[in-house]
């Protein structure tokens, strides 16, 4: 009787969006590996879409396979919401599933990642529930955030400043406590979560150091100082980073 | 009369160790700039050494210039010693006059940066003193903490997760409240500061949820729960990551 050896799980970071920033290692493991799996909010092409597709697309052959993993909400409802929670819970079990499908007969795949897959990735959902039972390899990736500081041109910490990093979906009086309580900072997961920002920085007095940046290194790349921001749209895909004053000798 | 066109100064990130974890950018104008500078020790064949020469060593070839950047002081003085810091500022000094000259000449320069060039990157005392003259391009990398989290199969944020970067250069105090008062957490630097991390971070009740990653994605990794580190020997290449418990879902 002969037993199939499992495939091995890659969640490949592809960096913060341009597509010369994904790693040496990350185009290595994508040419070699058939089925390339990545999140997608659906649409067009059965869902064949999405930022991390789009990162990756120059290295798409006919020799892979995509297996698009199409999220079934996104923004609909505040992550707190119990509706939110189920359904996000519930589709991260059958993707899960899904690519063990393909481990199990041995196949390899490659989950693509924007940015860094262990920096806030949605990857983590599905490592958490395969790396038990299956071979798992990691490719660190250039954070969103590094990217937008670079594009910004705004080193973000020297010397001994201190970095906090924090989603706009906390409450409003954190933001603005930790704001006021940090050298540099980087408010990540703008979306709706931007006037809420704004308010915080304004109010921690850090408006005049504060840089918007939407689609970072990416081709609709925008970097505005925020004082100058005149809408409060923010996609998703956008930051504002508030570099620290350290030691500069 | 003709005139020279300046050259471009370029700050390149390598990304945290593994050579392979260059950027495709990195590699590129790596190996498109006959001048390759960086920061290093001294000691061995002039100062031609060092970790960032280390990483790209198998892109160097015969038509590359070394420009060896060579510390007059490393550890010597603590960095609040107006000696360090007359003599560090001193060096950069020189550093940037050394380069400019060079970039006035119409040539291009690339500094070589472990990790990426604007996090606590020591380029960036060459780009504050060059880039109000001369034109500069600098390449994201993987952060030294992306390296380490990843090796460390760590994943370091999850959902409303508030991150903190410390450098282990900070009071022990500071460390102690900072790290009480934040979900995730990544202590750099540690060198002589990592006894004063370690008790703080004991003190903080964190000690069981600490690894400890020393040259992380480099050759001569080690990775260990900080809890079962029976030395105080960190090198500067170390650091303590203490993972956010954030949304699962």
């Amino acid at each position: 009787m002969s037993e199939t050896k499992f495939g091995t799980l890659y969640g490949v970071g592809l960096g913060s969006g341009d597509p010369e920033l994904m790693t040496v290692k990350a185009v290595r493991i994508l040419q070699n590996t058939k089925i390339i799996s990545y999140f997608s909010k659906g649409g067009e092409n059965g869902g064949k879409c999405g930022h991390a597709r789009n990162i990756m697309a120059e290295y798409i052959t006919q020799n892979h396979e995509e297996m698009p993993l199409v999220y079934p909400v996104t923004t609909e409802f505040p992550v707190s919401d119990p509706r939110y929670t189920n359904l996000i819970s519930e589709f991260y079990e059958q993707a899960a599933q899904a690519i063990a499908k393909r481990l199990q007969a041995g196949e390899d795949v490659a989950v693509l990642c924007v940015g860094d897959p262990f920096f806030y990735g949605s990857f983590m959902h599905l490592y958490r529930r395969l790396s038990p039972q299956f071979s798992c390899e990691i490719v660190a990736g250039v954070t969103a955030m590094s990217g937008c500081w670079t594009a910004a041109k705004t080193p973000i910490t020297w010397g001994d400043d201190v970095l906090t990093v924090l989603p706009a979906t906390l409450p409003e009086d954190e933001l603005l406590a930790r704001l006021k309580n940090t050298d540099a900072a980087v408010i990540m997961k703008l979306g709706k979560g931007f006037v809420k920002a704004h308010r915080a920085i304004t109010q921690a007095g850090l408006l005049e150091r504060a840089i918007y940046v939407e689609y970072g290194t990416m081709a609709n790349e925008k970097i505005m100082p925020l004082a100058e921001k005149t809408d409060d749209n923010a996609p998703y895909f956008s930051m504002i980073i508030i570099a620290g004053q350290g030691r500069q000798i």
